[in-house]
């Protein structure tokens, strides 16, 4: 049991992890701040990663992209390669949604995002993309984490979906030991017996990584439940319980999604949220993050 | 998938739920106000509930009851009879303690809640107590779920640390079925392979329980997590997911408690807690319960 | 890591967990005699219990009960308080329930097993039963546990669906040290992610559970699996990882039973598999008990 | 429910897992049979891999694999690329393993199966082993899956230890779409509460998978258990519950095995193992594959 006397500096658990060495905390105000092209992971400031689950055509990340920057989200999202169950389930555009990644970049000034999931084409993705997903599938993926650990880009790292707490961290120590600390851990919803919900968001995990590791920590309230009408929730949730961030899908037309309608927000629910999280930050001493800064 | 328009009144699952026939929700508006001597649980108030794990004696419950209530707790709570794992542990005060439970009641002038597990006991519990606990390992327990529902005292329903959803409103519906709707729900964390917590709060949990049903949903932090360290972010979370409590435990000295020290909140740690939830719950559009109303 | 060389008495594993004192194994020939009627578990004879889910009428238990006595069932199983998730399922045909199991005892002449639920019901119940089964609802119901230590009736203590094998040995070690050494546990699935069967029959509870207590194992393939076609190969490979019997769900017309018809055999699919099991057990050095012993 | 009439030939679940098109069983007795270097899975026989977890180096390879051939092994199994949870872990011989693989394999004339975790690696693997293993951590990974869907090899294909059958059956899918439809489902544990055994080994997947899909299923007690000392009773579990073979780890030394000593058995003890399956085996209609066939 940790003491909670004056004195009690979570001396406890600091170093408490021996077998991880760099990506344990060390001292109770260490934290790695990850810089996404200039926006800022761990600091004060609260990032909202936001956008389609999937990119399908130009139309579609144009509305969507548009719509989210204006509500404040600071990183755009958007999947090219998808990890999808069946095979006869749509697998993204692969290359051809890096261009429109590309397209997207510039045409609206916000750094994106995307999932790599095969080694070979993480040099392709890298010419495209601000930061590289390792999706929940791929967490326990050692070549790729340690492909991920020898380039310079900043690196999302999804907590898999039946991973410990111990297994997410030592993914991370994976690719930091290579070089790469520009780590952002995400806790997306763990595999429980619970069906109501497509995973069960951990939301202890929030607090639990932070203590144990000096990363910034990030969550997905959208895989996390699998329902549009929760996200909100759960992402005030999160932010109550200190998370770093936030990524989020949106889509202007959920019902014609080709991946995940059900648990994208409409753009108009997103800027409601985006209003009511501010809010929120505020009262935990944050702030949500704003090209301003 | 739900809609998403202007007119989505959240009447998908409104009713969506046909075996239930009474705690499903119809209308959205529609919420049960639980009593707990003056004390309303399911309106915009936020009822915090504190104490210790288990009553151990006198000055533990006078010590920890004070202080709780200075504090801002409105319903004391203490276990009298301890559903341990091993029979070799302390397993509460018994009867013993009941009288307890009625002293500082007097004393202080808060509510009590606290657990039965034994039918027998059902009568006696509710001469001494406001509120009656059925916890986690007996939400399954029938003939106890029968027994509360022909009282006319007010119930806190914990769920199964492995039921799913529909098994918690299920138990509620039996005791609703039997003419007492005066149940609150509580989410305490579910069974799942992290081992870093006890067990996992299911955060999702709140939204979902609001949505499908009308009773109050408060939330346990502490066995929730099983650490102290974690009870002020998961109570804030909580908050912030829009629960209607929380039911927190508190000990003078953890480190000589009877029960659950590890997962109990000193006072000073708890009063801090209070003040923070004070200003979160304001903008989340409600208020932490006071006797002040 | 166990020791495997020659001199390796599974010493390693034995008086290894310390909190329990009664039920631990302590020698590796340890080995507690369970009897019921006659009938014993925990030597060389596999039992089968068999019979309803739930006691109907007189027309069904008779049928079932000559049937399963008929291919070697040991024991009848009969349902007359039933924990059913809903309020609106059969719950059973309660207290009448129990006036056929003793009719159906004294017709066929085999003894019966039956749930108790609520504690007031243990005496009555204790009356027309050889063997009192304590369900995996009621796991950590630990008032009935109590009174089912007091009583001097074997019990079929089952494992909670989500119990740890170290809570089912405390259960045990409950009902052992207020002086009813006769005990059965029983594996009968836990809750996990997986959702083609009802639960997951943890089939590495049985050698666990042999090899850390001297108590007799039995499997129930029916509710571990909630799939009539499964029962065959989940009882033989409970026999064969060494469970000391099974208890297993007949039914003669399932789609017309009252509860968990699409988990029960037809009475010639029993005959098949207590066939086949007879000489399964011969290769496993054991032999399915019978009444010519 | 299904029906159990003399009719009944399980045309309820044949076709009925419509998404897939491929791997699901469409008749009764429809069964691909898996040849690897001459051994038959899929057929009477019941096939035993066995192995170190890892290659270490000539000397381990040369005992352990004669000791194996010696007892009726009749596939090598070998790590050399090791998906271990942390970095400072044993990360196995990499290239150089294959290398000793090709050696142990001409030396001993025993085909040989090796996990790939590189779709980069894959055409140098394909160049020293007979068989492919997709690990429990790759299940998922759809750009290997791809991979080996174009080669010409047979595929052993482990269960993710979070993975519904589904999930584990479209696994399946991507392979066989792409062309290869030498593939074998492997069972190696699930993830769950139970903290005792490493996974919980899910038995009623062998006569799941065996009903829903025509592909041969074999089973791992080694990882699906954590403790030696349960192999014996898990692999004869196995083969009474249908499978159509094992994986089992052996190491001469387990005490200084680089990786899972804990899991190994020793040579002495998987041959008995071996003589007992034999006898087990019979009785269920099948044989162990013997190279005399």
């Amino acid at each position: 049991m940790l003491k909670q006397d004056p004195t009690d500096h979570q001396e406890n658990l600091l170093n408490g992890y021996p077998p991880l060495k760099l990506v344990n905390r060390k001292t109770e105000n260490e934290q790695t701040i990850v810089q996404v092209a200039g926006v800022k992971f761990g600091g004060v400031d609260i990032v909202v990663i936001a956008g389609p689950c999937s990119i399908e055509n130009k139309e579609q990340l144009w509305a969507i992209g548009n719509s989210v920057k204006n509500s404040g989200a600071r990183i755009l999202r958007g999947g090219v390669y998808k990890p999808r169950t069946s095979p006869y389930s749509f697998q993204g555009l692969q290359d051809d949604g890096l261009k429109l990644l590309s397209w997207i970049r510039n045409e609206i000034g916000l750094p994106v995002v995307t999932e790599v999931m095969d080694p070979r084409k993480l040099e392709l993705v890298c010419q495209h993309a601000d930061m590289i997903q390792i999706g929940s599938r791929n967490m326990h993926n050692t070549p790729l984490l340690n492909e991920v650990g020898q380039i310079r880009k900043p690196v999302l790292l999804k907590r898999g979906m039946s991973a410990t707490i111990d297994e997410l961290l030592f993914a991370a120590e994976y690719i930091v030991k290579l070089g790469n600390n520009q780590v952002v851990l995400c806790e997306r919803g763990i595999r429980t017996f619970e069906t109501f919900t497509r995973f069960t968001l951990d939301i202890s995990a929030i607090p639990l990584l932070k203590r144990l590791c000096h990363l910034p920590v990030i969550v997905d309230p959208s895989h996390g439940s699998g329902h549009w009408w929760m996200v909100p929730w759960l992402s005030k949730a999160a932010v109550a319980a200190g998370a770093d961030g936030l990524i989020i899908e949106v889509h202007h037309d959920p019902a014609k999604a080709l991946c995940d309608g059900g648990q994208s927000l409409l753009p108009e629910k997103f800027q409601t949220l985006m209003t009511d999280l501010k809010a929120l930050a505020q009262v935990m001493g944050r702030k949500i993050s704003t090209s301003e800064n």
